[in-house]
């Protein structure tokens, strides 16, 4: 017996749901779970179905691609670990809850590198016996320093998801385009509040009485792209901004690593600048 | 064009949701959502479909029932207003938030009745045009009082639902049992969390740093049954079990108002002491 | 014996906390609570008082300002009923969540009118006794038409608060510095985010994950101001715009009925753009 | 310029603001915070104040105890980094969260062991450079078995605080005893719900929609003892037991850490079964 992921997304019409649970009533499959969207506005359709049964990927997808309509998009996808890679700069909170996640086996993924513009959280990622780069962006242009992190990653084949855990440099459209749908940032704000730098003192300087964090796909820059989680915290007129940055790191991390959650499990669907979270 | 809410929970075995999807395409309807749960402790599969489509209601019926297996439970449902009474004792939150939603228009509700064991909440009901029933326990036994409570509800044919919102009597089993899935009750603590009386003293000698309000069906007793919706507030050592009190009023008042439009919506499955909601 | 709130603020400096309760030792008085809080970044102390015991605010009041220092600002505060107004347009939630408080007597205000400028929450609110006052804006200019509100207002003396409970016209200047730190807003998002016209569409646009409410002082704009109180919930991708603002309904009235209880209660003090709350 | 935290508790009387301030004003010192509380249901006053200037920790101490009446308890406590010892069991989410924290300094304690009773988290631990003690369980009384730890933990003096990190095991009173007010222990559930074996089991089985954890100083058993920190999160009926012990242990984890910091800044009275918090 093997279970599948299958994931559809395909422009709505009447039946979609029927002809697909048909094939896989036709190949004896079981149903372990199903979720289905009709995003009205759009009128676009999506469904992820996790399957049981004794059948070989290759004849799933081959079944699946000549009996459904060629606009119909499907992605089958195995349970298996996806192959990750952390890029930080300093901070070491988000990065640390992914490692301790990743130590206890909770992780679905294999973490196969750490890139980072310092060398500062060396130490802690060898612990774990995990290589770590560091690609130093000193005298170097944005372009230059880029051009070397995407030489360090391409000596890794198969990566299916880069975590930006705290990664502070803003990346060109050439590298977000390189790894388009497979990067996921946190950014240390409730957006769209507080875009940009430092939003902690842009928050407090606002006065707010709530302070958040989004983990996000990356578009363009750091602070766009489909959203797929968000959490916040109450914070007080006693919060410095160092104390609500502080507080913002619990923030930060547990919704990061809830999204990786997400992304490893094949629940997201990206449309447009939107996600469908099943 | 009509539009149904179709119901379906049963034994889990293969191709329920083609069999039923494969119906839906017959009859030409189209799918608006559908959600679906397997409860694969207990074996059982659950359903909510809206659909919409140029057919009666009988004739959808019959072919849902002559189709499917006969151990399948069939619940068709048309998106109309349903009858409800409000039972209260003294506190005016639940009922008073009730009441301007159903002034607003955006309760699907008609409210048939107020019934209460003191007549303190009247002048603000009336002010609603909404006939208010006043049955006091006076000099009577519990048993005695559950009687005229039940012969003065005995006059509105076709209850939907019977909202508890602060009555703060204890309903005896032939109460429960003759309203049976029809009793939506507010509780005044996070559940199971300071069952009986005065659940706000208890927390506060607790100490307890959050509290909160569920909202559940009544089966035994008032602080028992499936629990539809909880919702919590955070609370300090400088809240005296009546700040607490205060505080848990605007939890109690969300908390049973969201219970209610889940169910006004056909959205709560009820599987032994559990609900599945959509 | 006679209860007052004592708020002082001024420049920080040592031996304030000494002074002030030396002060209340010497008459006396006893201390219910107390809460100070300095403001390193600007330098300012804040202090709210609780004082119990047998003496005249007249007394109090030339006690505290000759003893000391002239650039210390004190306000003596009664714990009595303060008049408020309520301005609204079309929409019932706020407005109603803030009457039934009021008939409850939960409220520590008098709400001596409700100015809007449409008559559709005339009937709701005369319910409760309360004089309703439309003023249109049809055919008039903003100058014109605030002229007229100003005018209707002005046969109100001591007003303490005027709560946009929904009010969705934009407030000049000159309006703003008439009841400068006296005007209390909703705005429906989680400011800053989604400043301007329809935040729920610019929200579910965006995609977010969580949608909040923020009610605060109003200085130039509506959407500008020290912040009181935020909340937030969740929404998911099937929420359409208009579940965002059904579900942001509930968020709205209950911040804004939390900030108008501070406010009621003399908790909070404006310092720039922020608040301390105590 | 030194620093020092003093915490002040006594039975409440008239002046105590009023001569705990002019001692401090005598003594030329800045107050940087100040906090107090009075419990008016026991009659007791609570203080925390954080104070700056030129004077020693021991003429500040007996100045304090000479003016002030004999039964105020005093505590000068300075900004130091505390001594603390982890107790884990089998899971590492809250050692882990704690490691990672220490090993970028944001922890103000010195981990100076860590005690299990298994050697699965010996590895863990060993890559932060700290002590891993294993006190087997096996084939001991519970009395046998706490006396080995118990002279374990006698190697180590001045324990500021030892944190019950997932210590799966029930503690006797006398060990209790041995370190009281010292012990913080992490509950995996929204206390007083859910207490003993198993909660998340408990909790699937009651269909709870929110589940929580607790962090607390341990009295009698591992579940009872003055709350110092609480927090929750959503569930829905697709959480199995295990899906709800995963979310929940982000909740822990973030619960005991929070308690943990209170702790270490000596922001924490304890007052019978609650604690009062600054």
């Amino acid at each position: 017996m093997k279970q599948y992921r299958v994931l559809i997304d395909c422009g709505d019409k009447k039946g979609l749901v029927y002809k697909v649970s048909k094939l896989f009533f036709d190949l004896e499959l079981n149903i372990l779970s199903n979720h289905e969207f009709v995003d009205a506005d759009n009128n676009r359709f999506f469904m992820r179905t996790v399957i049981e049964g004794d059948i070989e990927a290759s004849k799933l997808s081959s079944t699946l691609n000549s009996e459904l309509d060629p606009d119909v998009n499907i992605q089958i996808v195995l349970p298996v670990k996806k192959n990750i890679v952390l890029m930080v700069t300093k901070e070491s909170h988000c990065l640390g809850d992914i490692l301790i996640r990743y130590e206890a086996g909770e992780l679905d993924a294999n973490i196969i590198a750490v890139v980072s513009n310092y060398d500062l959280l060396k130490p802690l990622v060898q612990k774990f016996n995990i290589p770590y780069f560091t690609v130093s962006h000193n005298d170097l242009s944005r372009e230059e320093h880029e051009a070397k992190v995407l030489d360090c990653l391409s000596q890794f084949k198969d990566i299916d998801y880069i975590v930006l855990a705290k990664y502070m440099r803003i990346l060109t459209p050439s590298f977000v385009e390189a790894y388009r749908t497979k990067l996921i940032n946190i950014h240390h704000s409730f957006l769209p509040s507080f875009i940009g730098a430092n939003p902690y003192k842009q928050a407090h300087e606002r006065g707010v009485k709530i302070i958040g964090a989004t983990a996000h796909f990356v578009t363009n820059d750091l602070d766009e792209g489909p959203i797929i989680s968000q959490d916040v915290i109450n914070v007080q007129h006693d919060h410095s901004w160092k104390d609500m940055q502080r507080a913002g790191r619990d923030v930060e991390k547990i919704t990061l690593s809830r999204a990786l959650k997400l992304a490893l499990e094949d629940r997201i669907f990206i449309e447009g600048n939107k996600t469908i979270i099943f």
